[in-house]
């Protein structure tokens, strides 16, 4: 990875979450400027990383690839962040996996050497910005997916009047009815895969598919998505017999970071009679977060008690932090946070800690009867008990669901020490 | 404003929506590369403003606002956008309003000379950032809200430690039970008012109220509004009554994008016995919607019909395209476009009309049938009716319902002539 320009490059006042008083910087002296949040240093909303909530992430993550002994391309477009996308190739991270070209123009400009595209390549530009990229550097490796003729038709189209001199990298890519890509049957898996094969310009390196697209009570869930993974490895297995896999290691991909286990699973029972690469794609469990993580991550212990084994599970790590802006009414607080800062899909953000400048110590647990109400695009409504303490110029914490949608709401993070003090400044690309 | 800086520093290939081959260009540049959508010139998904609908909004607004001699300080928060807060000034736009510090820093950047911040200033940081803009620049005129005497302490505990040469405007704040900030009651209001009237370091220059807070049936919140409006002029006679206004005109302020009309009415009616500025803070009239704004605007034109003679009425001009990515089943197309590249909090995107690069002339109409079924991060589920005629690679447009929360998820879109090529990239700064 080539970080260099990214840490060079000033942050401009403008930027959510700078202290504009401080003028430009670049991310790489942010961290000697002793900022701390509870010093007031920062202004409010503002998005926080736990530095230690991300080792203890990424060590338990590592240990779970270890004694799975399973490859880890984790999915890019939760953080877009090449800092983080460093930092997991220095953990060993098998490549960066990205949902768009955009995505992918991210990982290539800072040097990340494997990008698997979890998406069919769609359109000339995107096919040709592709090819050129292969082109222009020997050692960066590509692999997308194919779920149909027409997209194999359309690389062919491309890649036969621009030739690459290596194999065009793809995995077939199976879906599950009512779900999203991916090819529903056999007959079409087939069709496709032998299209590929028959192609000299592609190679069909293995089949992926994501898993989390079911919807049902948990069990039923579960029990979809072991069906749809036997279905991958199906394809896998009618691929290998009539020889459509090009030579090397056919690889297995899938794995969001709810179901993680149930694909490592059920990709090592796979017997193909060739080697075969298991590749989870999980993006959210280096920050993971405050609810709908949290509660996939019980259920996978639960589900996988052998994974207790690898010592306490995973943390959150990302926090946002508002001002109480206003106590208009007995029952309500109004925070400067909204919408346009946290995540609002998947769950609205949970309340946490408060904090008053000048009387705490440190951050102080809310306790119960604290809940947000509703959000605004600028604005949060929380709903409080009646011997609430908030008064306006407080602090308060929230933990998120679904990291995603909070990281593509900031194009600056910090990381903090558990005593809040600024370690370093996190850039995104959206 | 100074958009030069803006208009000369290098868009990154990095950008989402930006062709990556294209290499790094200055906005001011972009307007000469001849790209067209339509040519396959530009990365999707993208994100378009027409420039004809911009222009007839801008016109339409210019008219409503002669026709009932109110001013129009814009929401700026809705885009983010300093080119298109120079197009609002350059119409007449009276200011500028933000909702936090960082769009008030992006707004003194570009040179935007007079800000509204309708919130409460809220931490130190914040406060004395103000100060600072307002010492620096003699001609930089900037208001604020209070709606409580902790507000009130916090400005003039940091306005006595940093004394400014001139008064520092404020509006008071009315709020509606239930509702989000703003004092509830005739006591508290004038409790706050007498609090800025006391201060030499504050002036008291007007009344201020966010509307669109209220819950219910349509009849039930146009009535909701009426009330909350009469409120806030009953705040401001209190406050002329006992002489608590700083010299010059009283400004009285409402006005989201629904229901300006009903603003207009109530403020014009004032009687204050002084003369009196009404300022609108509309911030979507501009881009508009297909969505919750267009059926709002229907219901105003049914409130007040004398808008009529202003001629045909908003038009929406923002629209997202999205390459089909894959047909997997029948009755199902997945398009390259998610939830973080489009409005999915006040309704989901509207399906508009289709092109297939090498066969169609232009735009064709999907009609009946087309609706989207779900939106993941990054790919939208289309139901599609039987005999649906789009295949992969197939291009389609999008309405949008909430621009807020479309501007939010690009740092760059594109103004387009009627033939879809493009005229200038718009930079956002969310």
């Amino acid at each position: 990875m080539q970080l260099d320009d990214l840490l060079r490059t000033p942050i401009e006042p403008t930027t959510k979450g700078w202290p504009a008083q401080a003028g430009a910087l670049p991310p790489r002296a942010v961290g000697q400027q002793g900022w701390n949040l509870l010093r007031q240093d920062l202004p409010l909303p503002v998005a926080l990383l736990k530095a230690s909530a991300l080792s203890h992430n990424s060590r338990w993550m590592r240990r779970f690839l270890e004694q799975f002994d399973v490859r880890l391309c984790p999915h890019g477009k939760t953080t877009m962040a090449p800092q983080l996308f460093a930092r997991q190739l220095a953990d060993g991270a098998w490549g960066i996996t990205v949902a768009t070209v955009q995505q992918l123009t991210v990982c290539r400009r800072f040097g990340v050497p494997r990008v698997l595209l979890a998406n069919q390549l769609i359109g000339r530009q995107a096919i040709r910005q592709v090819i050129a990229e292969l082109e222009a550097d020997p050692g960066f490796e590509f692999l997308c997916v194919v779920d149909s003729l027409a997209g194999v038709e359309a690389l062919l189209s491309e890649l036969r009047e621009h030739p690459l001199g290596r194999p065009f990298e793809v995995l077939l890519e199976g879906g599950a009815a009512g779900g999203r890509t991916g090819v529903r049957s056999m007959a079409d898996a087939l069709a496709v895969a032998r299209a590929v094969a028959a192609a000299p310009e592609l190679a069909l390196v293995g089949v992926e598919g994501f898993e989390d697209v079911m919807g049902g009570a948990i069990q039923e869930v579960e029990s979809k998505v072991e069906h749809f993974l036997a279905f991958l490895v199906e394809i896998a297995y009618a691929c290998a017999r009539e020889h459509l896999f090009a030579p090397g290691p056919v690889i297995l991909s899938a794995g969001g970071s709810k179901y993680f286990d149930q694909v490592t699973r059920a990709f090592r029972d796979a017997e193909l009679g060739r080697p075969v690469e298991i590749v989870l794609r999980s993006g959210c469990y280096l920050t993971h977060d405050s609810k709908i993580y949290t509660e996939a991550f019980a259920r996978l212990s639960a589900r996988t008690p052998e994974i207790a084994q690898l010592g306490e599970g995973l943390q959150p790590a990302l926090e946002l932090w508002a001002a109480v802006q206003s106590t208009p009414e007995p029952g309500l607080a109004v925070l400067t946070m909204g919408k346009r800062d946290v995540s609002h899909d998947l769950g609205l953000p949970i309340p946490k800690q408060w904090y008053r400048p000048g009387l705490h110590a440190g951050p102080q647990d809310l306790g119960a009867g604290f809940e947000v109400s509703g959000l605004y695009d600028q604005h949060c409504c929380l709903r409080v008990p009646a011997d609430d303490p908030l008064r306006v110029g407080d602090l308060v914490s929230f933990g998120i669901s679904h990291p995603c949608t909070t990281f593509d709401k900031w194009r600056l993070l910090y990381v903090v020490d558990d005593h809040y003090t600024v370690t370093e400044a996190i850039r995104t690309f959206f």
